[in-house]
């Protein structure tokens, strides 16, 4: 077990009806100008987008705005933020929205004292030193941006994703209402919690070495996305569901349970050129990836593991041999994906071909071996392309 | 479910050598005088006193100190160290020690900002305003007070213990060195782990609505004790189990698992009593309790919340009745607290009767039953006492 730093201090008000009150007397600890960050009209139809502008005006905050950001969102958006927070001196970035906003919102906040393009945070040419104070109000229990110190930004010029992390971004106070993901599609719901279900299980995989304590909350976590994505599907308004959901989505990648790792994921990079190449839904990307990933790094060296995950996870009978567990736990997990989520289960489905996997592959390993529970090279990754067609 | 706010920002450095360089960084963020609060000689044998000594000097960070505080800290040590810290203009109170020496020195830094006996924050007659930044190096796992927002502290002259929270309390940096209590005895490693053990099992009894994930949490906490207390008294070194102890003791307490509830828990204010008025150690006085209590609101209406706790926690055969998991429940922790901890089972073998059952009982309840889980007023207290003799 390594040591770590425990560092994780976003204030977060969950549930209904905290925002009046509440959303500018944080913002006014920072200052009175705000810039609110956020996409399409799905918070104009819920009525948020009044609610806040209300509450601001009232307060004497000043408001600016920039909308349309998009799902897998664009480096010429982050672009045009950082200018406008330059221009207003901006003294509070507020997204509002589903982690693709509030990963937008991140990097215009660190954007704002950088004179070139925030895009070079994402290739490594520039170092973040320091942000705006981040907010958001979350509307979809997906990517945990709203507690989390990453981001991910799409170059459309360069069809590249890439994610970066660093304190600043770290949102100082969200806003968590579950009432809010009532309206979220069944589609986008199943997405979601195919997103979390990879954050932990990402996490959960490549912490073999992890206390058992953690061990513990991952698996707590993983059976609460498995029994409640379900129910939010049939009863879009169960509140416990959506609240366990959107709860879940914020502990599985805010820290506690990486234990301040470096991050060696192996599905969310092999998935990012998947969604920069054919801008697919992200966590539908996972859900095609994932159970083939594992079928192809399992084996009798890490097959505890996977014994571990299907016995505390889907409960499977611990007497079976754990070869036999980890395949049927494979197995399950395919079975929550696409019966139970109802996802997309294969590329060819979503017309995707083979053409660029070498490509796509290539770009992941173009600094060696991908690292992660499993080291996996170009043709390795090639070949779990492969098994999703 | 009920609305919260979950507002956790203590920094921790966890795992050995972490505060070479560190802890100066992280207390020059604040100013450069100091006030140590210890015990006895605990931290000079262990070597930790002049680790501390020379990293704060090499920083020139000036250090003052406070020594000798006892477990269940006593007042007129409080108001000395709040002394210390008006007259020599302290900037940060560094708690050195287990829960006892965390808890005076927060009401140390609280009584900083008060011209009265900071004993009055505990009595009510004055409100926490301010306080110093509470720094802790933690040396027992028990209390939890290196992550969390309240202290308890002794008034030897009217004989009350009593507890008070704030969040100007909460440590803004504690170190968690695992290697530290390797050295902790027996005894109190089965204490402090007892204590942890009933801070979960207050919490989750009485948030019988609480979310799902937050219920696996909390089973998760509960087996990681009961796994690794008996590891950490068979093999006081063993890094995982003490780990494991150490960390549990911070998140069963620090605020997430109880989801912003009002406290209304029940062994604690029972047991405070005990300790106010024979000294014994808090840890074993729950330890006594906690199997007495569940066996005395046991009932039809509430076996639900025991039946869990037999299942996920026991591992009890879900098949069985409800009052069946329950009572085998109750057993089991019994033969945990006893047993594998070695703690004292009865008060009469710690030459407790019963004389001040009922002026105990009549102090906690002195302004209305105790609410709780179950409810329970006057003679149901000495009820309980009773039933530990």
């Amino acid at each position: 077990m390594q040591n770590f730093i425990y560092d994780v201090s976003t204030k977060v008000y969950f549930g209904p009806n905290q925002i009046k009150g509440n959303l500018s007397s944080e913002i006014k600890k920072f200052g009175s100008k705000v810039l609110i960050v956020y996409g399409g009209g799905t918070i104009k139809k819920l009525g948020l987008y009044n609610e806040i502008i209300c509450e601001l005006k009232n307060s004497s905050v000043e408001v600016f705005e920039l909308s349309k950001i998009k799902p897998n969102p664009r480096s010429t958006s982050v672009l045009e933020g950082a200018k406008i927070c330059k221009r207003e001196n901006i003294d509070v970035v507020l997204a509002v929205g589903g982690g693709s906003v509030i990963d937008a919102a991140k990097f215009i906040a660190a954007g704002r004292y950088y004179d070139g393009d925030p895009w070079d945070f994402m290739t490594g040419e520039a170092e973040i030193q320091r942000a705006l104070p981040i907010f958001s109000i979350l509307t979809l229990a997906a990517t945990g941006s709203e507690m989390d110190a990453c981001g991910v930004i799409t170059n459309e010029k360069t069809k590249e994703k890439l994610g970066k992390a660093s304190p600043f971004l770290r949102p100082k106070v969200s806003f968590l209402d579950p009432t809010l993901t009532y309206s979220v599609s069944k589609y986008q719901t199943a997405c979601g919690s195919a997103d979390i279900l990879s954050h932990i299980i990402e996490t959960y995989f490549y912490s073999y070495d992890a206390m058992y304590m953690l061990d513990k909350f991952m698996e707590g976590l993983m059976k609460t996305v498995i029994k409640h994505a379900p129910i939010a599907l049939r009863e879009p308004k169960n509140y416990q569901a959506r609240a366990n959901l959107m709860w879940t989505s914020s502990w599985a990648i805010n820290g506690l349970i990486k234990q301040d790792k470096t991050h060696e994921w192996s599905c969310h990079p092999i998935e990012h050129e998947l969604s920069a190449f054919y801008d697919i839904t992200h966590g539908l990307g996972l859900a095609i990836l994932t159970p083939r990933w594992m079928r192809y790094v399992l084996d009798e060296e890490n097959v505890d593991r996977f014994y571990g995950f299907g016995v505390n996870v889907f409960d499977i009978d611990k007497n079976l041999s754990k070869m036999e567990v980890a395949k049927k736990a494979i197995y399950k997990l395919e079975e929550f994906l696409y019966k139970d989520l109802n996802l997309t289960d294969t590329l060819t489905k979503l017309n995707i071909d083979d053409r660029y996997f070498e490509i796509m592959a290539g770009r992941i390993t173009k600094n060696g071996a991908l690292k992660g529970f499993k080291d996996l090279d170009k043709d390795d990754i090639v070949k779990i392309y492969q098994a999703c067609l």
